[in-house]
């Protein structure tokens, strides 16, 4: 059988935390909290498992009552944009990669050109090649990882078929501005490209910095896949659900492949997240990741603070990223590979994010840990 | 948007839920049970819903409790095939939909011919095509859906890189004998094409039918994907838990694309579903799903006896077949439009199993329902 991904190995995530288990290293590489989510949501997971009739096939497109919770709170925390409509506009997914890889199976073709900013989540490349898809990749530079127009203008053609966007961007939080959603605005208008903003990390955006999501670009909004995820938002990575918000004509597309890759999502799963978004609560929870994350981003700077590393910006997200000195050792893998060996930490290194490996001398920590874990090996970090 | 999949409609299945929602018809229509899983299981999922450290992401080929359980169950009820190793033959997906769209993924080069029974899932075919593949289909004949050897014969060709068999078979229960899988074997040796092979109702075979898996044919194993499901074994099926089971070379092909398709499925619901398989009692539920669904067919077959259908033989599964005269009203779907606004009964018709529409004048019942559920029915059908 010859592979339709030979190059593609076990992710990076999946070899790093590997790696922890191997040699007892405390695990900062793959992007997980280390603690539960609220209470009240397990409690809700509980209450629904020993429902009567909450255990055979949900909606294709999601459970009614979940649909339209995430309309109410997307209308409440996005006022100046249209609300969207739960019945046509909203589809759960199998959390936010189910709902990446419906967007690129419904919309790109063989010989289709899609718009991937870099460092890029590992998973953006392959999906696409196995639609005969072509990446093209635009590189954001470190420190601060916001896009160059320019370059972005000299790779859009009328191949374009998608563009890709990660907003908080992983690995590097950097925020999508105003501006920015405007020049894409600018560079699509007149075109028929369409837009997949990963927002997973909507909330996580630090220091007041102001967010937009595409569908508050009223230019944008019509042409936008919009992916989110209850992983991120609720600390249940292990939950997988996400979901998708785009117009109606767009999200016909989505679930036409989307009863096809998973057709549905967990019932009883979907009904505790549908508790969990109702009310002013869910609303004050989602306000309150911002600062919740700001502070463990704090405090792991300062743990680390005096200590010789060169901590990059970190605007959003749940990662703080390093710079060390590409020359010794020979690369950021074998950096984190001696950092998980001989120092106790697992890291990711970024050269992971870029199609080509290219190295510019970055690790990525996740700070979504318990104090003590970010103080155990902060404390390992500093010998 | 030019739609990549311009044919495919909303599926039959939640046609039909809709419809009978809108009509108040019985559903007999989308095949799902109207009980819950066993009680323990439910427990089980409340229980693990509130540990803490159960919320984060599975590994990605699946939690090794749940693979180890599989293997040992597969090892005890295929007595006569090597136990598949958890490690690098077992992959947990979200449900085996996903499963098949992975396999899918992972073997299907545009140009490739798949061969496909008829009737079959409404998936089978969009999945193929999404892949850039073609479906090649071969009708299986009723009233006993058994292959003609002769017919795939002329079908398969060099470029068939893919054969669909799916057994016990939606929707007509047929089962693949010793002698078909040697057929199949036969036809495939010195080829390179693989099986997939979707048991996910392996355990629903009556009147002491042998039922065999793919696996257990020592030719086939090889070369063959084996799909199966916790929602049909376990009347769960909106907890979307399925599984592949293929040899190294070919888990490995799944793995890569599973992990960029939903990368994960629910920790806590592994946890279960672990529980469950524990031990003898889970070997004593597999056991007894055969009788139990023999019992509801024949308790469906008795309610409607004398009253003019004519029921087909139903070997396994979860679905009663009918004739009716195809002249007479104009279409199998026309046929089950009117049984759910006049009798109030909603049922799938065959034709949506059949690519091109093709009408035998069938119609299916799911008689995965309560005693209480299949008396209504019946009451409404002898009108
Ligand atoms: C799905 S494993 C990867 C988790 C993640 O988002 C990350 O570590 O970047
Ligand atoms: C996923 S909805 C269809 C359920 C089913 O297996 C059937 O009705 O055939």
């Amino acid at each position: 059988l010859q592979s339709k991904l030979p190059d593609v190995g076990v992710s990076i995530f999946t070899q790093m935390t590997l790696l922890a288990q191997e040699t007892g290293a405390i695990n900062l590489a793959q992007g997980f909290p280390d603690y539960d989510p609220p209470r009240e949501l397990l409690e809700a997971l509980a209450r629904h498992a020993l429902t009567p009739g909450h255990h055979q096939y949900a909606p294709m497109p999601g459970l009614p009552r979940l649909r339209e919770a995430i309309a109410a709170q997307v209308a409440r925390l996005h006022a100046d944009a249209p609300a969207p409509d739960p019945a046509t506009e909203i589809t759960i997914t199998a959390g936010a990669t189910e709902a990446l890889y419906a967007v690129l199976s419904a919309v790109v073709r063989p010989g289709d050109e899609v718009l991937v900013f870099e460092p890029a989540y590992d998973l953006y490349g392959p999906a696409i090649r196995l639609q005969g898809g072509v990446p093209r990749y635009v590189r954001l530079p470190a420190p601060h990882f916001r896009p160059d127009w320019d370059a972005v203008r000299r790779v859009v053609s009328p191949r374009t078929r998608l563009v890709l966007v990660n907003t908080p961007h992983n690995p590097s939080g950097a925020v999508f501005t105003a501006d920015d959603w405007h020049e894409l605005a600018r560079l699509l208008d007149g075109t028929d490209a369409l837009v997949l903003s990963d927002e997973v990390y909507e909330h996580l955006v630090f220091d007041g910095t102001p967010r937009m999501s595409a569908r508050q670009h009223p230019a944008l909004r019509e042409r936008s896949f919009v992916l989110s995820s209850f992983g991120k938002s609720y600390h249940a990575t292990g939950w997988k659900v996400g979901y998708c918000i785009a117009p109606p004509a767009l999200t016909t597309e989505v679930r036409r492949v989307h009863q096809f890759l998973t057709f549905a999502v967990s019932t009883p799963t979907q009904h505790a997240l549908a508790d969990a978004l109702q009310g002013d609560a869910s609303d004050a929870h989602a306000r309150g990741l911002a600062g919740f994350y700001q502070q463990k981003r704090d405090e792991f700077r300062a743990l680390l603070a005096g200590a010789g590393w060169d901590l990059l910006p970190v605007p959003g997200g749940y990662f703080q990223l390093a710079r060390y000195e590409a020359l010794s050792p020979a690369s950021d893998l074998a950096f984190a590979q001696f950092l998980a060996r001989d120092k106790g930490v697992a890291v990711v290194p970024v050269s992971a994010f870029y199609h080509d490996g290219f190295d510019d001398g970055l690790i990525r920590f996740c700070f979504a840990k318990e104090s003590a874990t970010l103080q155990a090996a902060a404390a390992r970090l500093r010998q």
